[in-house]
């Protein structure tokens, strides 16, 4: 709210063509993500929308499916003009991905449909697709002339993790598609960058004066980035098979927002600028050998248990899931950062499926007082966390030690917190418009360059190949479905002396 | 609440005997915070408490005194059984303060109130009396032998400020009370000093690691203390025309503030190496020559204004006092600390009455982070500020730069805060709770040592000999009342590119 529009004079008129139009992604996140910034007059006039995708629909098929979708959405908030607003600009193109034919159409269909616009020919290509089809949609744009900038034009193309399966077919996949265009015009989209309270620990660090002095190994105990969700497999278990957790959620997620954490203070926001160092910092992380996988990282798969009252089935129990499979669902790291300012600081990172809360957090935990002048009231943790807290509140938390109100001159543990305003769409927000907008706008800031994902991936290549090995295991350590993930996970870091943050939220 | 007393086990038996015990004081302060104690069970069985004072009061008058003063206080809520237990221990000796009779008498009434009682001999004498009387009562008491500790036993004595007018008569006053007693007799109370918020000024400081390495030059760019009354003189001018803002606040209240902000870690918290630090910071503090008090220190006098829809007399119109008044109502003081840790670091010191706010709080502001990577969202002040607020409210706020929600990478001031929970008497503690408490315990750690009031009365010195000149101007600069202060002591500030913190509270 208060936010004044950039629309008509800063942002360049452009269309969005989706492919995977009539996709879950589109129908959830995309379709939203535009209407609220329709809503909030961030889009241009000149604004365009295409579907493709190989469903039979026509442009009123198209339109129906983006309406009811909206209205679907924002039931009696729903804008009947914005709505609108969006249908009378979008159209539809079916037509298999792998086809070059389907390229010709679409040109001819944006052709058509910029027509009379003003466009000046800036397209936003988003691939809403399964992953298989990324290289080749690239291809085949790059085959049909779509991906030719020209002066005064721009062509972007907005990918979807999971970029590569690991380091090898990351690298296979950039190499790709930087044969069809140039890195500055390929936006890897992480959806957690979108969050305000992400990029707000860039903000954080570096407005404030106050943090520089503390941020380092002589003030830091330890670092802890947790992942939690509450829900299972869901309906995603053809792809979760392949995957698991570590692949879906580490070198992807948990390096951005430990990049962010980490990352020494950049020359200036520059997209170039930001992710030099936070590629920088990836490239600090120690590189852990085979035989020391088991040491630093634990992995598990959910098994049954009681979420909210609710008996739920094991992961090898849900449908699609092989009764055997080694597909793990919990992963726990300790990472140790190779720099000067971080070496010895242990950071810890984990994220699973069906754990007793859903929590997206970065837990900082300083050091104790060099002498304890004052005694403590009652046995606490250490007086100073300083908690970064994206889900499923947006606040930060500041834990300190204050003198206990009463006649003696006792220590408790107090704290301090901070609650984001919300921001211009309020609860409406998917996450996805400052994304949208920043590839509209031309800003890579917040996307994955080619180098970071490559970085993520090494990051976590040993323990890729350590867990491939078939014979590693058979067994899987599980937890139960509700719990807090697996005992293993807790020695991880009782051996340095280390505890979890409670995933309990106050 | 929640805390459990110590009474009995821990504390020692002891009598209370009250010089003053028919004055104001005793009345608004040491009844009540007596009544508190009492109530909480932090007395011992063995207490017993006597009145002294000229007027020809008996025992069944002054035990009507206690019992009307504190149904005055809690009315409703008061405790018939608490009354009942501290009138059943009190007795009343009339008697001049500068006869040697009244402190026989005293001794002949204490043996007789704590003969049966269990008492070892314990006894705390309170001054509540005008200043002129203090030398002569220590010396009387000491001449009747009643500050002879013994095998096993103490007795102590209490003093208000003001520990004499300037540094000579601190001095006289010192080495007078040091015939009769060693320092560690002497309880000089400063009720200031008995805040759980002012307390936690050195527990924030020392329990938190975080703090240390932000608490100095390189990061501080000012620090300000403000002590804003919005009363007038009210019923003590014949007091304040000989004392005046600086004199009243300054060498005490706000040194002591002070000196728990700007000190270096003690040893310990022994109450002597606590005060040792106290005091060695208030030596640090840059001796200012004659000649350079006008350049950094400003005095004023409250003229007519309005407080609150209520039009006020200025001072010179207020009963009592002179019509040509040359005494200050309000001083604003730059200070210099001359150590490792502030050196060039400007502490803003500022008191005085009639003010448009009751305030008081000590304002750290730190320095702007070496770069402004992000753009601010709106026109603010440094993004970095401590405040401790003890008055009106008992909290400590951090503001700091965070991101705007939105679509844009902006940074906005935001805040967070902690409020000070309730203590164990609440609403009814009266701030000599702790203090009593603490004299009876031993415990010397919150009042001043002789060097401290000696150090506290030297850095206003040099104020007081530039301001004692009659000639110097017999025109003193004003403010309204209701005002924020004179347009001087903003200049004193804008001349260094600061800024006063607004009184206003949020």
């Amino acid at each position: 709210m208060g936010e004044e529009p950039v629309t008509n004079e800063l942002l360049p008129g452009c269309s969005v063509t989706i492919f995977g139009a009539t996709g879950d992604l589109t129908k959830r996140l995309l379709l939203p993500s535009l209407y609220n910034l329709a809503a909030g007059g961030f889009l241009p006039e000149s604004f365009r929308l295409l579907g493709v995708a190989k469903e039979a629909w026509d442009d009123a098929k198209f339109k129906e499916h983006i309406a009811s979708t909206l209205k679907e959405f924002w039931g009696a908030d729903a804008k009947e003009e914005t709505i609108e607003w969006i249908i009378s600009r979008a159209g539809y193109q079916a037509g298999d991905f792998d086809d070059a034919a389907t390229f010709t159409a679409v040109k001819e269909k944006l052709d058509a449909l910029e027509r009379g616009s003003g466009s000046v020919g800036n397209r936003l290509f988003y691939l809403a697709v399964a992953p298989d089809f990324i290289g080749g949609i690239a291809q085949c744009l790059g085959a049909a002339k779509l991906l030719v900038e020209g002066d005064g034009f721009w062509r972007r193309l907005v990918i979807e993790k999971p970029f590569g399966h690991d380091l090898e077919s990351a690298k296979a996949l950039n190499a790709e598609l930087g044969k069809s265009m140039g890195e500055g015009q390929i936006f890897r989209i992480d959806h957690f960058a979108g969050k305000d309270a992400v990029q707000d620990l860039a903000v954080f660090r570096f407005s404030n004066a106050i943090v520089e002095p503390l941020w380092n190994r002589s003030m830091i105990d330890n670092v802890q980035i947790t992942v939690a969700e509450t829900v299972g497999v869901e309906k995603r278990a053809s792809f979760y098979e392949k995957s698991g957790a570590l692949r879906d959620m580490v070198p992807n997620h948990l390096a951005e927002v430990l990049s962010l954490v980490a990352m020494e203070p950049p020359v200036s926001l520059n997209a170039e600028h930001m992710r030099d160092k936070q590629v920088e910092l990836l490239a600090s992380i120690r590189q852990l050998k085979p035989e020391e996988v088991a040491q630093f990282a634990v992995r598990a798969q959910y098994g049954p248990g009681t979420v909210a009252g609710k008996e739920l089935p094991g992961y090898r129990e849900e449908s699609g899931v092989d009764p055997h499979s080694m597909t793990e669902t919990y992963v726990a790291l300790e990472l140790q950062i190779d720099n000067w300012r971080w070496s010895g600081v242990p950071f810890y990172l984990r994220t699973g499926k069906r754990l007793s809360e859903a929590v997206t957090e970065v837990v900082v935990t300083f050091r104790q007082p060099p002498a304890r002048l004052f005694p403590a009231a009652s046995e606490v943790g250490p007086p100073n966390q300083l908690i970064f807290n994206m889900r499923p509140k947006q606040q930060i938390e500041l834990f300190f030690g204050s003198k206990r109100p009463g006649l003696r001159t006792e220590v408790e543990q107090s704290v301090m917190c901070f609650d984001f305003p919300e921001g211009p769409f309020g609860d409406h927000e998917k996450g996805y418009e400052r994304l949208l907008h920043d590839v509209m706008m031309g800003d890579p800031t917040l996307f994955q360059r080619a180098d970071f994902v490559e970085a993520g991936w090494r990051m976590v290549q040993p323990m890729l190949e350590a867990w491939s090995v078939p014979e590693q295991g058979g067994e899987m350590p599980s937890y139960a479905s509700g719990s807090t993930g697996p005992a293993a996970a807790d020695d991880l870091l009782a051996a340095r002396g280390h505890k979890w943050h409670s995933l309990e939220q106050q």
